[in-house]
């Protein structure tokens, strides 16, 4: 079967052949519909980020996939069955326990497609079924946005969580960056009633597919060269809830002076070190005498993916429609993963 | 009736003669029993917190105070009740509502004996019962424990109700300063069963009361000269939860390197402008690769002060003794606002 692979040592993706791979007792036998592609995928191309299976000369790329069950080998699901797989697995697959492995230590999981396991960016994967969530028809062809998706949705269930314990009734929303993360996380904030006002921060200037898109789910762009984090406040308004999608790491500081009185932030970049001179006494204070909250969200679970594949149900996805730049076939694979400022969503498709 | 108060221009505290206040109608009239002294306390009379109330040329002081009712004025209180009063004050407080004011919007409260309105510090004060807390008569002589005790009751739920969208179970706890609200913290998390292991950070040399104090609720004292926050994983163990009481504004970011996966740290401390160079991209990528969380906690409410009241009433209070370093009589202000090495928590009584 074909593959998308990056091979040790090299920093271009290659398709490669492998043998289709086979179920073994309690896995399932999926084949691959659609594998979108992200910052994760291109950062491993790149040499920034990733791992090799442990004795493998390659890694397949791959962590946003949909497939349909090809062989359920004796489990629960059937053939035929549309499902998202998760991204998680335990280093030690033999339990089968997924339970919450978005919140794991270190050292006790792989990441397929990232991390020491191979992607589903092949015709073929295997899985055991709980590390799969089915989904319906109807989302399958939107399916590589679930797993994205369900970061957005973390990220809201832990906001709304660290804010219980207390009236808490958000009505402004700010995503920082405007890459394909934060492009369809403003789609989902857009797009329920939580939140009344969205803003979505970006460097680009207009005419430019990214601002179009923002406005065209009802967002208001901000231009982050006119106007910093800091500054939204007095600019536009203080927001409730702040998604940051940059990985820029001031970012995780500026972002506590765009909030309103307890207002929450969480943070999904993953930048590598950087100094940088900043105001702590500021942010220490800002954070305490308004009784804010930052919080650091990786990964996602089954119950995240179950929510992302309601939303995706439910919404209009004519609008998500305006994110996808480009559907590939592998052999396509340069084209797929190559990122000018015309890019927003790719998609790998196997059909 | 005597106050201990500071006169504006001035930077040392009186005690003054006032006129007994007269409760309006809807306000009760307490008694007071004893004021506790804590850093605010001390900050405002260095000038650098605190405001004097609107066209008033002085500032009567405290705000941990414990009192009895003297006159219930036709409320629901009665002659005699025990009663501990919130700090926070909505501006316009003919509404008398007190729900989560601690949540409050800047500017649209008063904080008594802090913030543009008189405190405790008096023979006598004045307040609707709906910013009274009733405590039972066994908790009346450490009353003055109840408000900064509500503090840490605030953090504790915010840090439980943050980490509550997925399976916690803390076993380690930190507290970040050895000042009195760091003290009373760790005796408050080292007495409930909620964390087997608990530490305290500050820089003494041991003959030290604090060492002392932080030994016998049985804490490990860690000296931050040779173990900062960041170096306890490796010295000590990771914590799941943090308490910051020192204000420094590098703890702010140097506590998330102390938190195990999936930590919370609650920020206490409110410190001036500082600019500081520092790693912002290891803070960010931290926050988020281990899930970690950072809450600004300020003031705290009725149902705070409860379940401070509850702790209170329920623990061994000989070991609070060991806190108190000096219970002192009005007349004694001068002593009973020094502070040294020696001093731990300063009471002012009235009885």
């Amino acid at each position: 079967m074909q593959a998308v692979a990056l091979t040790r040592g090299e920093r271009e993706l290659r398709l490669v052949e492998k043998s289709r791979p086979e179920p073994m007792d309690g896995e399932v036998l999926v084949r691959t519909l659609s594998v979108g592609i992200d910052g994760s995928d291109r950062r491993i191309v790149d040499g920034e980020i990733g791992e090799f299976p442990e004795g493998e000369d390659h890694l397949v790329l791959g962590h946003e996939a949909v497939g349909v069950v090809e062989e359920p080998n004796g489990t629960a699901l059937e053939r035929g069955d549309f499902v998202v797989p998760l991204v998680r697995r335990p280093t030690d697959d033999a339990d089968g326990s997924s339970a919450e492995l978005d919140m794991a230590e270190p050292d006790t999981f792989v990441e397929r497609g990232i991390f020491g396991a191979h992607g589903y960016m092949a015709e073929f994967f295997t899985s055991r079924p709980e590390h799969l969530v089915v989904v319906p028809e109807s989302v399958a062809d939107y399916g590589f946005f679930v797993e994205p998706a369900s970061l957005v949705e973390k990220s809201l269930e832990q906001a709304f969580a660290a804010r219980s314990a207390f009236e808490w009734s958000p009505s402004t929303a700010l995503v920082l960056g405007n890459g394909n993360l934060g492009l369809l996380a403003l789609a989902r904030l857009a797009d329920r009633p939580a939140f009344e006002r969205t803003y979505c921060l970006g460097r680009r200037d207009r005419p430019d597919p990214t601002i179009d898109f923002v406005e065209s789910v009802g967002g208001t762009y901000v231009d982050s060269r006119a106007t910093s984090p800091e500054a939204i406040p007095e600019t536009y308004e203080p927001v409730d809830f702040a998604f940051e999608a940059t990985g820029y790491p001031n970012h995780s500081v500026e972002v506590v002076r765009a909030l309103a009185s307890n207002g929450v932030a969480t943070l999904q970049g993953i930048p590598g070190s950087a100094d940088a001179e900043i105001d702590l006494g500021e942010f220490h204070a800002g954070l305490v005498v308004e009784n804010k909250a930052l919080l650091g969200v990786v990964n996602s679970r089954a119950s995240h993916f179950e929510a992302a594949s309601e939303w995706l149900a439910e919404t209009d996805t004519e609008a998500l429609d305006g994110l996808i730049t480009g559907v590939f076939v592998p052999g396509e694979v340069e084209a797929a993963f190559a990122d000018d400022e015309s890019t927003m969503k790719t998609v790998v498709t196997f059909e």
